[in-house]
């Protein structure tokens, strides 16, 4: 066993003990991590490219990516130059700047099925202003999502109902994910007052293995919005970018109405975006949505910036060789500790998970044991690639992941001999009973 | 009468052009300037301290401060350099850096009223989390609010109530500002499940005259609050340190529970927060609410920044006395040329409104040709005043208004001979019957 070459977390440690103090539970929200494994840090300090630091000085081969993101590393030179650059003129001011339309030209230039735009700050702020949008142009109710899927955390959509009253979710039914006649179970409740579908690229949903999206279901759901008149909504905010550069169902030729943008779209700087095809142009136009800061420049500088970077190279090919390496390189060490494992998901944004770990303890055990010597995973969330992951930096990962298993392999035999035990005792005990 | 000494607006019309081809309506939310006076324009190019500059190169003395952001000047470099800083090591992470404990610290220090912080990204999002906070840690359902109050654009408060269900207001009672016997109404109706009461530190709906709180109002809404333990959440998000430093109701000695802050509370950067008592910790812990970019460090070194630039020196003291110049050199043109106006709302945060003028035909004449002249007012939204104005600032936009009270004057006394001359012709048709 590798020496746990990382170095205390006592600055960690404190500044979890004074958050605990100003900050409900200590943290909140997706990057809350009292429920990760002891070696994630709660707090970070830097990042360059796929590397990053806590605030204890630790480095780490990070794959999450900020949650999804940093798809062209952290701290793109090209990318931070366009937001500094505006910020020192202008940001948030009056007015948008010129920016805005070149991002929104360039967005409908780019996606396939965008004729226009919307900017805001939170993915939430885009899914909801797409079953908005779709309400308002087909002035219906109805909204099919998918059992289990997360679209956002406002009311109407967050996954923990605390503080929510049922009628937030009043004109919400439900479907199973590539499952078309679910689909079409919930559109004939809905009947002539559906007004969208939401749906994700693929199932993403965390502790569960990832599904990839069956493109028969894809465009079964496009033509059920076609017989009914109501929006497609593609939940593009976790994909978008990864999967194709002209949003994540092009390749299956699937264009929604409408879908919803975020992570990605700025490399880390704090946007959103809803685009949207001619037929749900004056629904967007009779909605009032807005904010502060939704009309602010750096951020939509560093858009354009992040746009235009992913545009000169075959970005997708990119994440998805390394991807491959990753994922081939941990099938590969699983075999060899004999850990019985599954990878899902597309191999940019993959899950890795562990037979019959249900509450997640060997995911963790193995998370844990990868951090300590320098590689940042998620135990049961699914990770993220950027652009600035070299096969150098998956081999190097893989260094790091192949002890971890060894740590998973320790567990099971554990286990293993303390079943064994256990039985011996209880065999004993059947003897003298 | 002073020739016109704005450029034309010919890279604004072209962009305006561009935006209608890709952004729905040409543009949305608070800063579509579709209904705008024509001079005002719709795409800004830079600011600096108090002065704005458009894409077209016209400069203005600035009187909207980004709809309130702006409350230390653009590009302030205390609080650009701690944003830059901090986005040079680290902004958007796989967690947050040690700068969110501090400011959640520093606002808890500084906000009378807070044990706790949590941060988001729109104003909204803080609103639309003290309410989910107040239900879950009251399990109950009703809240109140003031009629015609503007607490944000999601589907429970947005002003234009299309693509919204009936069911996103279910749980929502209206009582009138300032009036204790509506409140008294409304929190019967809701009874034992009232859950909190939503008010802003004072009336400042646009298109309405402001009106200031009533002290005994604020106390009695804290008192039926206290009767029937529900949440008093106080929506800081636009008054937020113009008032005072410790909360918009501290020098009236009234604390809520929960305050929604943003706009203010980084100059400019994008950043929300949620503030709470111990009462309320444990609701705020229950719920879930998160978005991609709410831990990002960047904004929150410049909200640091910003809490303690204000800090330093008596801020609202300052606001108040160039506010105070404004206002009195306003009254003075208004009465030099015989126009009948109401200033209302706080000096910090005024507006200006004429007689008669419902439509806002006049302020709307008055805000053009200010801003042809080089000041930045709007003619219906209350204004802004940052700690950069200074009396030199305010006298020279006193010149522009005074242009524009002249601009007003004219068009009274064409209105008045039009008015004459038709009361003549009706004169003299009576006398011809």
């Amino acid at each position: 066993m590798t020496e746990i070459d990382h170095r205390p977390r006592h600055l960690d440690a404190k500044l979890r003990a004074r958050a605990r103090e100003v900050i409900p539970g200590g943290m909140y929200g997706h990057q809350n991590a009292a429920r990760l494994p002891a070696a994630l840090p709660q707090f970070m300090a830097e990042g360059d490219g796929c590397r990053v630091r806590d605030v204890d000085g630790n480095d780490y081969i990070d794959f999450m990516c900020s949650y999804g993101p940093i798809i062209l590393g952290h701290r793109h030179p090209a990318v931070d130059a366009a937001a500094r650059e505006q910020q020192q003129r202008g940001d948030c001011q009056n007015g948008p700047g010129a920016v805005m339309v070149e991002l929104a030209e360039r967005l409908v230039d780019v996606v396939d099925h965008a004729d226009w735009a919307m900017f805001s700050k939170n993915g939430t702020d885009a899914t909801t202003t797409c079953v908005t949008v779709a309400r308002a142009a087909t002035e219906r109710r109805k909204v099919l999502v998918a059992e289990g899927a997360y679209h956002g955390a406002a009311p109407w959509c967050t996954p923990i109902i605390n503080g929510v009253v049922p009628e937030d979710r009043a004109h919400l039914l439900h479907y199973r994910f590539n499952d078309l006649d679910s689909v079409e179970k919930a559109a004939s409740v809905a009947g002539d007052d559906m007004a969208a579908i939401v749906v994700s690229p693929f199932r993403h949903d965390a502790r569960l293995d990832q599904e990839l999206v069956d493109p028969a279901f894809a465009r079964g759901l496009r033509s059920i919005c076609d017989g009914a008149g109501a929006a497609l909504i593609l939940d593009d905010v976790r994909c978008g970018f990864r999967m194709a550069y002209g949003g994540s169902w092009e390749p299956l030729c699937v264009s929604p109405d409408l879908s919803a943008w975020s992570k990605a779209i700025a490399n880390g700087y704090p946007l959103a975006a809803v685009l949207g095809n001619e037929r749900f142009r004056s629904g967007a136009e009779k909605i009032f949505v807005t904010g502060s800061f939704w009309f602010s420049a750096a951020a939509m500088a560093a858009g354009l910036a992040t746009v235009d970077t992913l545009g000169r190279e075959d970005t997708v090919a990119k994440l998805e060789r390394v991807g491959t390496r990753l994922r081939d390189g941990l099938a590969a060490q699983a075999d060899a500790h004999g850990v019985e494992i599954r990878q899902t998901g597309p191999v940019q944004m993959p899950l890795m998970t562990f037979r019959g770990d249900d509450a997640f303890t060997l995911a963790s055990e193995w998370a844990d044991a990868a951090a300590r010597r320098g590689a940042y995973f998620h135990p049961w969330h699914n990770w993220f690639l950027s652009v600035a992951h070299t096969d150098a930096d998956i081999d190097e990962a893989l260094v790091a992941t192949d002890e971890a298993f060894a740590a998973v392999r320790r567990v099971l035999d554990r286990q293993r001999t303390r079943v064994t035990a256990s039985v011996r005792r209880a065999g004993t005990s059947d003897v003298r009973r």
